[in-house]
């Protein structure tokens, strides 16, 4: 067994506290990881509040971790000791089902294994996340991070940047798409510098004046007040995709007249209520289409970041310390970031026993 | 001026009533057609009693339109007198736009013009439809019907038909595909027949036990009551397309769960009230998709005419008499109709002055 120490909720309201846990004994297809960084995404405080299901604490959330091999097992041929490498949102899927055998592990039919709190097939206790000094995974669920990329900065696309990219990839966006971005947190300020970096032209749609001049300086070609009647009208008709990256409800039906013939909307936020519907003259008229999407596959995820690695891009990020966790919580639920918080690890390694 | 006399709404609650009116001196393009069958469609209802928006009182409605070339314009090269031919729900678009270069005359940028209640672009007034003796469309708005289909049952594809079919193909209906199809009315009943004569695995979801083995007669491999919760719970994850012909508001939750990965539902009917929305997680956790379909293009039109030839599909009707109109409208409300009325024009044709 591996010893580890990690920041863990051990109930869904007292804050995070260190934890002295312990990882698997990697086995022949294990990579151990020494953790650097690990991104904080609002999944983890909506799971470890549990708002999402069941949790099992105490729990050790973090989904966007990237560190360096400190050894591999005997049938590792993919990774070596020393390399710079990420973990995203899963860490395990049957690998036998028609969507894991197509590259899309996270629509696995037995259900993929969450990094944190999922059942990890090895020992049946649950899976524990990034906030965490080491981690064990089976090589097939590491990805490589090419060189040239920021390691802090890199974290968060193990996360928001293939959430993001995935439906950007799915739904063909390229040069001559015209995307929308609903949202400019820790998602949406991916999917505008990836979609730019596509060769799209950018739309932000925001609530708040004051991001104006931010979602530009990220990339964005256009902003628009979406309570702006008159600026809303005239992009009618005018946007192939919009990434929809906002969790909470909110009227659907203003996104999607502005949609070609044929434009989907994809909801990327897991909305806990659902969204007042759209009428139904909505998606006829123009056979638009509205749909959801889920991270992204392994293969996938390894395409994204080596794009990155070619264009130079990276997540917008505050460094925060361990102990910074339960405050950036707090700054999280207040929008209170530009654009991810990204936990430097070392501290708690130099605490460790 | 060519007179003709039709059927029709001359207030959004009276009774339609014969009315003589004109169609316009055919021009060069123009053809001249014999109203022979018209089929009855719940568009023409909502229309006519003000559902849909203002009306051009007194209005002739129907677009399930079959008869035979009376005459032909001088350029007309494609129709000639005697052929049986028939037109749909639009008769004109501005043939300029993107959508209509791609043969998608019904999401014309300009708006298609519907053949009642548009406005014809020749002489500016409002267009009138097929409960008629005689109508006037330009050729590239006329559909060929093919030899061997019975001219009455073939009339409902041009509404019913169409906008079942041109879904169907758009999401790439054929062996192997499961197909569900939800409401068996004039379009279900369609969608049911097409999709089984394109190879499909067809499911029709009710929720009538009065309709399990009218849906089977029709083509159905299975039927499963809605209210079921078991048999819905068997069905989850198993559809691809699933073809939403309902009208009226429902939760589109418990359909859109029957839905595989990349599955999409296909809303048909206009609803006048937003659906219930479904969660954002059904669409999201196996990237599900909801979308709506209007009608189907000339082209499309033309190529699922000619598949029903080959494939002996038609429409099941029941043939009424003009001074029936309301009676049948009285019973579409009360869905008592076995699929679609089609009305026989003769009898009007021998009133006429």
């Amino acid at each position: 067994m591996i010893s580890a120490r990690g920041i863990a909720a051990t109930s869904a309201t007292d804050p995070l506290v260190p934890w002295d846990f312990t990882r698997r004994e990697p086995g022949p297809s294990d990579v151990l990881i020494h953790i650097h960084y690990c991104g904080v995404c609002h999944s983890d405080l909506h799971t470890v509040r549990g708002e999402w299901g069941t949790v099992p604490y105490p729990l050790v959330p973090g989904h966007e971790i990237v560190g360096r091999v400190a050894s591999v097992g005997s049938h590792v041929t993919r990774f070596r000791e020393g390399e710079l490498v990420g973990v995203g949102c899963m860490v395990d899927s049957c690998r036998d089902c028609d969507p894991c055998r197509r590259g899309l592990e996270q629509y696995c039919e037995q259900g993929n294994t969450g990094t944190y709190a999922g059942i990890e097939a090895q020992t049946g206790r649950p899976t524990q996340g990034g906030y965490s000094t080491h981690i064990v995974v089976d090589q097939d669920f590491v990805l490589r991070i090419p060189d040239g990329l920021d390691p802090a900065r890199t974290a968060p696309l193990l996360c928001a940047g293939i959430t993001t990219w995935s439906p950007l990839r799915e739904w063909k966006v390229g040069p001559g798409s015209r995307v929308g971005v609903v949202g400019l947190g820790g998602l949406g300020h991916m999917a505008v510098k990836l979609a730019r970096a596509l060769g799209a032209h950018v739309v932000v749609l925001t609530t708040s004046p004051g991001k104006v001049a931010d979602a530009l300086a990220l990339g964005a070609h256009e902003v628009v007040l979406s309570g702006n009647e008159e600026a809303m009208r005239a992009l009618r008709n005018s946007l192939h995709v919009i990434i929809d990256t906002v969790g909470a409800p909110h009227d659907l039906n203003a996104e999607m007249r502005l949609l070609t013939l044929d434009g989907t909307l994809v909801l990327l936020g897991g909305s806990p209520e659902p969204h007042p519907s759209p009428g139904a003259f909505t998606f006829i008229t123009k056979r638009r289409r509205l749909a959801g999407s889920l991270i992204g596959g392994i293969a996938e995820t390894q395409e994204m970041l080596d794009f990155c690695a070619a264009h130079g891009v990276m997540a917008d990020i505050e460094r925060i310390r361990p102990e910074d966790i339960n405050t950036a919580y707090e700054r999280m639920l207040r929008s209170d970031v530009k654009y991810r918080f990204v936990i430097d690890l070392e501290p708690l390694r130099q605490t460790t026993a």
